[in-house]
């Protein structure tokens, strides 16, 4: 065991080296992105807030112009896989096990599972967690942080880097915020105190209220911004 | 910049020692509660799922012969201690800023902040994680994984560590479970296969439904435990 300092010293280290070591490799998987004519969202919220089902309603509603893939994080099943793979476009799962983000080795490695010229658009669903993979950049295009309404109004606040870091927010779930004490009103000042550019669509992806304002964001992104259009 | 083995296997030595030294600690912090005859609880669960909403239900209905502090644990904010305060019972707020857990280390400083022959149990609310805080004992006689029923059925499956070291669960916001498709079959499967000793309570901290027996088994820890019965 190593004393109490020297060991807080090493973690700060450590902790520096694996972030750069990764910001690194974020790089190399940004020019794969570009030069496949790619574009890539990373979506990262808490287990349960409707990440994989918001990618389902999403693949659902997606014109036959966008060419999606699928990659799903999670520290263990193929589950969100299977959901996905019905929907016929193609997936990959990776099981972190035990690892609390996705890292961008992790999506360099399954990169080519996928035939990335059939492609125009890459979706990733983080490991669900707030905290963690907001500081993991994975060559993403967007951090889309996708929260619910039923987890409450204070989530800017209280998770900020996130936030912060985002580029979009999916305010899932919309469906039952009558049945919860979400306020608005706290949301959006935190909102505006994080990350006043943050771009939110209120949505359910369970019964389609405000999904097409996202899709047609997304497409518009894919459409004006992709090599294949 | 280190090369990657090496990296790896540094990250791997400095955890070792980070864990090693938490369990000196929670060791420590395990003579303290055994000393004052505390009852402690780490409360684990994502952002949302309604930990605090669940300590301001179950403070409101203890009986007197019950005593808590509270310790609520956020990245940032200290809007939870805000909240316990209101009910008149000693609260002290740490805020992590950035850290994705609480560890002995933080306990053990805010200890001091409470009078703690005053008091018979600990209520200690980690931050909003669903992974991290799992590895890391704080001293407590139970981990309590906090879910809610809108979070989905399939948890304990994806997120195994948490649910096997629990020796408590509480399925929360059981009164919004008809508007989703949690299904209690998959859940308690789940449970069956990665801790079948996992104490379930499904209850609404909102409503109250269920709230009265996990406060009975609340109680009597406290009162076939505590020294000051």
């Amino acid at each position: 065991m190593i004393k109490e300092e020297s060991l807080e010293m090493e973690k700060v280290k450590v902790m520096e080296d694996v972030l750069g070591k990764n910001n690194i490799m974020a790089e190399e998987l940004r020019k794969i992105y570009r030069n496949n004519g790619l574009q890539v969202l990373n979506l990262i919220g808490s287990p349960g807030e409707g990440k994989t089902t918001l990618l389902e309603t999403t693949l659902r509603h997606l014109s036959g112009r966008i060419l999606p893939g699928v990659i799903e994080g999670d520290i263990l099943t193929g589950r969100d896989a299977a959901r996905i793979k019905k929907l016929g476009r193609p997936v990959v799962q990776i099981e972190t096990r035990g690892a609390c983000h996705l890292d961008a080795k992790m999506i360099a490695k399954v990169l080519k599972d996928f035939d990335l010229q059939k492609l125009n658009l890459l979706l990733i669903e983080n490991v669900g967690n707030l905290v963690c993979p907001a500081s993991f950049d994975l060559g993403e295009d967007f951090k889309v942080v996708v929260i619910s309404a039923v987890e409450g109004s204070d989530k800017p606040g209280k998770y900020p880097e996130i936030f912060n870091r985002a580029g979009v927010c999916v305010l899932n779930k919309v469906d039952l915020i009558g049945y919860t004490n979400f306020s608005r009103e706290e949301f959006y000042e935190d909102i505006e105190h994080v990350n006043p550019q943050l771009k939110v669509f209120e949505l359910s992806a369970t019964n389609g209220t405000g999904v097409e304002k996202w899709v047609d964001w997304l497409e518009g992104l894919i459409l004006n911004g992709s090599k294949k259009d």
